[in-house]
């Protein structure tokens, strides 16, 4: 190998990171402004749309509220246990996480009533505004969670260098635990708003999906925007933040060049521009509504692929050279193995988008199969529908494996974590498609309350159709990555605390011999074997297994509860005034909107805490270091199949619900219909509550167990 | 230590076991005859009767010939690519297996009739009649079992002790792949046929339980005794010969003394002993069915954990001294240490009984929960029974992690497979509630169809209340049981291969050396790490993980299929005949049968092949090796969470609606009750068909592993 220069990348990479954030934020602005500068309908269209704003604003407030007093507890517990850089970047990481999740929803209700506007004059102008509403939330997610980890790292590196790396681990906790509640919250909102609406507007008073004269229609839209829009834009930011931190954290523990620190942030800027030309490409493109938005991805993914090349020739144009921490063995990886971490990274969003598509589209015969089981009831419409959840998980579990395996002969750990970062890099423009679900949901609401004529209504339920499938695939997106993260993050845990041990133990030999110093190294890693022949770690995988079990059970239950208080509300609105269905009173939506809210914040928090305190309890046992470790491995396991089940079944109920409302086994107002409702209801807190908020939760296991180690090990 | 002489028990251990065997085997025979000196019933009764008889019968002859299609195949090659000792030991363990099933259904069949016959005159003589024909199953089982699995031993052990082991392997998988298709046939056809029956019966025509002008009734009472007692008992036949199998694999293997292997024997004879002393008390109780019952079995539990006492005392009286493989390193456990495993596996016993009474018993609130939850429709009765489902895999698996770290503290691996051991011991008694489930739903459906009178049904309706509970209670027991004989046997894996591969490489040297001896073992014991650290150990968690997940998947579609052909068959001839339903016209009832018995019989192959080929494809890939290591534990931990929460949301739907049709939210015909029935109908393949499959399908696949061993490695 011959002495290099050090590579340009290497030089102005933060700086390049740094200003392609900056181009992402540009462009988010610019798009604002033509979303704003577009027409917001007529009177009664603008003042639904400003019932939802008003009815999301408000949660969205009240949430931060909660979520503030949780922060600023745990920000002076982890300052004073452990120390004040941690806490520091604790606090960045929560504020920037909801401020993705505020920005996102704040977005989203603009666009919601120009999308509908939109419709009155082309499809293509619908198209456009529910789209770029959605690319600003993308765009603004990544470009904040890039500029601020970057800016974050810079300053920590030249003012106190020894806690950079904890304090990075702080903004991954602040952003990990800020969307576990953000996912929870808002999930909670949305599905017991949904379900509640469902449960005594369609079934008992026969009223169709937004009718006005249901009290808790305005909640109802109001939760699209606060579980899809504002839940998922706090999960992708913190994932994404995440999977950099992951990567530098492995990058800086085990390889000695500054390198392998600045690539992930590069990735992440080139993927920026890429995004920003494939959502350029949407606005420009006369294609149909879903083949428009995925050509936009693929010319995303396309472009970074290329963008990535010089990049990593580059930056390890003298190959990578990784060390181990108490072994001290070297492995050398060359640049294309890199690069073909990268590529791995990229394929895996693609298997994860295309594979989610298959299992939850009307086209394909998983959703025809729950609609042909709808003939013969409601229970066999949700047998069928838990049967394709848990047949959903073998391609993405196979491919994650693919990937680990790859991205792991590559390039080690190392490999695996830039994978996850190329796959996140993405994350721009996948949650551009996401957040246009809850937009074009929201337009159809608008459209539907303010009377728009059909053709309008047409075009509306056209693009939330797709919105439908779109939400569907990234939620495969968000949990195949949150899977992959998390177990660089273990990987990042089994790093830092040999380097823990190793370092205190020396620290505590007076002057130690090189002997006593290879002994140290040794005994570590005699006791972090974490072999699976150990009963600690066996014991710690079912512990590990549980969370995701019990986080669930008790998401599911707390939906349950906040829909039986809207359906309490809405039944005491209809007996109280009658007049309500008729059309002649005008319902209280406030009270709905207000149950939800309440119902919603003092829900999330016992759910949102089991990771944190396992985790916590776990480390106290003696033995518990190991047992760590299993716990860590089991919840990314459990929670992989848990998440990819529920989000599925809840995806393929969805649709087959709309398959048969197009006409098929009876159409609308059929058995087979009834039945399909009971399916899709069954399927509101399995894909927008329980299945997503598994994501943040098992980093958070991950992160708070890093966190700990120099606590109690 | 001071040398002793050997341990009467270990003189005399087998000869003991092989006794007590004969003697359960002995009181089971004078049941029978007791069972069939009890009258019959009226012609009517006897006719029913005669019809379940028969078509029982025609399915187990079919699937008998399916079955031994395929063993025999599996025969032959396992002889000739393996050794023919281990297919020898493959065909025992089949036939028994298959032996068990038919005999436990068998006299279900006989004894149902005298149970409704016996309530037409008291309550004591019903319920003697149900728990003594559950009660011949459960001595079967156990006796065959222990008698089997001893005689094979001794035998092998002359004859051809070089390969007693494996060949015992051989038993195990004979054993657990004949118990996976009983269980899914027999659950398929339970389950299809219950389904379709409700859903054509019960919806379509209004018709009640049981109501003889269902086409699909018969079909559904025979489902009773080839799922529940012909399936359950082949199950647990399986568990126990694994549990034997196991505990001598690691006694084996890792202990020095004949004591370590003669011990599960012997436990297995006392606790024999105390079973059938558990069963005569039954019969003489006069206590409430539901507490004679379970007093029954504590007294079994009682008298078995003091029996143990002076064996271990005696067998154990130098200690037990455990020697690794590998490193030669040796543990020395204490007498004390190895009894207070074996009440480790008597209190597993009574946590799983007493946790899953509590989540699907209608006195507690999870099934209460679901019943109040039933007043909102079928969606949110849904969203419940899959919450309670979720939350019921804490304790359990709470308990399962303390066991295993409890009894591995006492006495290492020996000490886990010591309290599986124990725990199984009381299958004796435990199968003989669980055979009592079908055999007084059975004769509630004789009471039904014969038109006893109003008094007479009130006694088998309570009784097949206490039944339900029952059955609920015995599949977490027989979960949790599997769960930990799995990782028993994980652990036979790692001590087997480390084992094979040593003296494998050391034969392979001309007169080895010692360093190079123990060179070999070094590098053997690195390669068999089995550390999450490794990749391959991650991905083989996640492969591990998906079977059950793919298992289930293929198991409930089956159900669904089967039930669709069953509703078509049923609608056919109520359109053909019109008075079948006015009772003029009687219903073809073998067609019914004929359609599910088919139907289970094809459905049944593919996920039962599924763990197979998976283990030895995984197998056949570099690295296979350690990737298995991960498979079998992931396929552990997913199948645990997965099988607990199948099995108890099931037993909490069912009962939900029991609960409901006891008056409570409305009662009978209400809304509420029609949601409860969809639940109790989704419950269905969960509870009887996808969840217990998975107790023997963990199994195969750690068996499958231990036996390729000698093949790819």
């Amino acid at each position: 190998m011959t002495i290099l220069a050090a590579s340009p990348f290497e030089t102005y990479g933060f700086h390049l990171a740094i200003i392609c954030s900056a181009l992402g934020l540009g462009f988010a602005l610019y798009l604002i402004k033509t979303i704003l500068a577009s027409p917001a309908g007529n009177e009664r269209m603008k003042e639904i749309a400003g019932a939802i704003q008003e009815g999301a604003k408000a949660y969205l407030n009240r949430q931060i509220v909660s979520i503030s007093r949780i922060a600023a507890v745990l920000f002076f517990v982890i300052g004073f246990v452990k120390d004040w850089p941690t806490a520091l970047g604790f606090l960045l990481g929560s504020v920037c996480s909801l401020a993705a999740g505020f920005i996102g929803m704040r977005i989203a209700v603009l666009a919601n009533v120009r999308t509908a506007q939109g419709a009155t004059i082309s499809r293509k102008k619908a198209l456009q505004a529910a789209f770029n509403g959605g690319a600003v939330t993308g765009l603004l997610v990544v470009g904040l969670a890039l500029l601020s980890v970057s800016l974050f790292w810079i300053v920590m590196q030249r003012v106190n260098p020894d806690h950079a790396l904890s304090s990075l681990v702080g903004v991954a906790l602040g952003a990990s635990l800020i969307s576990v509640f953000a996912r929870l919250g808002g999930g909670i909102y949305t599905k017991a708003a949904d379900v509640g609406a469902d449960l005594v507007g369609k079934v008992e008073s026969n009223l169709d999906e937004d009718d006005p004269r249901n009290p808790a229609t305005i909640a109802d839209n109001v939760g699209d925007n606060v579980g899809d829009c504002a839940g998922m834009a706090a999960d992708v930011f913190e994932t994404y933040a995440v999977a950099v931190i992951g990567a530098v954290l492995v990058g800086a523990l085990t390889v000695a060049t500054g390198a392998a620190v600045v690539f992930p942030f590069v990735l992440g800027g080139v993927s920026i521009i890429a995004s920003i030309i494939g959502v350029i490409y949407v606005n420009l493109s006369n294609a149909k509504p879903a083949n428009a938005l995925m050509n936009g991805v693929l010319i995303a993914a396309v472009l970074s692929a290329i963008g990535f090349w010089p990049v990593t020739q580059s930056l390890f144009a003298g190959g990578l050279i990784v060390k181990d921490v108490l072994t001290g063995a070297v492995a050398t990886y060359t640049a294309n193995g890199i690069y073909f971490s990268t590529l791995v990274g990229l394929a895996m969003t693609a298997a994860a988008v295309l594979i989610t598509n298959y299992y939850t589209a009307t086209e394909y015969s998983p959703v025809r199969k729950i609609a042909a089981a709808s003939e013969t009831g409601h229970a066999t419409n949700i047998i069928a529908g838990l049967a394709v959840g848990m047949h959903s998980t073998a391609l993405p579990v196979l491919c994650i494996a693919g990937s680990i395996w790859l991205s792991f002969a590559s390039a080690g750990l190392y490999g695996i974590a830039v994978a996850v970062m190329a796959m996140l890099a993405m994350a721009g423009i996948i949650i551009s498609l996401d957040a246009f679900g809850p937009i074009t949901d929201n337009a159809g609401g608008i459209a539907v309350m303010s009377g728009l004529p059909k053709e309008v209504r047409a075009i509306t339920d056209d693009l939330d159709a797709v919105g439908n499938t779109m939400k569907a695939v990234t939620k495969g997106y968000a949990i195949a990555s949150a899977g992959l993260a998390a177990i660089v993050l273990f990987g990042s845990y089994y790093v830092d605390l040999s380097d823990h041990l190793t370092k205190k133990e020396i620290a505590a030999i007076v002057s130690p011999t090189l002997e006593q110093i290879a002994a140290v190294k040794a005994s570590v890693a005699a006791r972090l074997d974490f072999s699976l022949k150990d009963p600690k770690i066996i014991i710690g995988l079912f512990l590990g297994g549980l969370l995701p079990y019990l986080f669930s059970a008790f998401s599911m239950n707390a939906v349950g509860r906040a829909a039986g208080a809207v359906v309490t509300e809405v039944r005491r609105q209809i007996a109280a005034k009658p007049g309500i269905l008729r059309g002649e009173d005008t319902p209280d939506y406030g009270t709905c909107v207000d149950i939800v809210t309440k119902a919603a914040l003092k829900e999330m928090i016992v759910p949102a805490l089991i990771p944190v305190l396992a985790v916590v309890a776990v480390a106290m046992v003696p033995g518990g270091m190991t047992i760590l470790g299993g716990v860590l491995t089991g919840s990314i396991v459990t929670g992989l199949f848990l998440g990819i089940a529920m989000t599925s079944s809840g995806g393929a109920w969805d649709n087959a619900k709309k398959y048969i409302e197009e006409g098929h086994h009876g159409g609308k107002g059929s058995e087979a219909h009834k039945a399909s409702v009971t399916g899709d209801t069954v399927g509101d807190p399995y894909k927008d509550t329980s299945g997503p908020a598994i994501n943040p939760m098992i980093k958070v296991v991950n992160i708070v167990a890093i966190l700990v180690i120099p606590i109690f090990f």
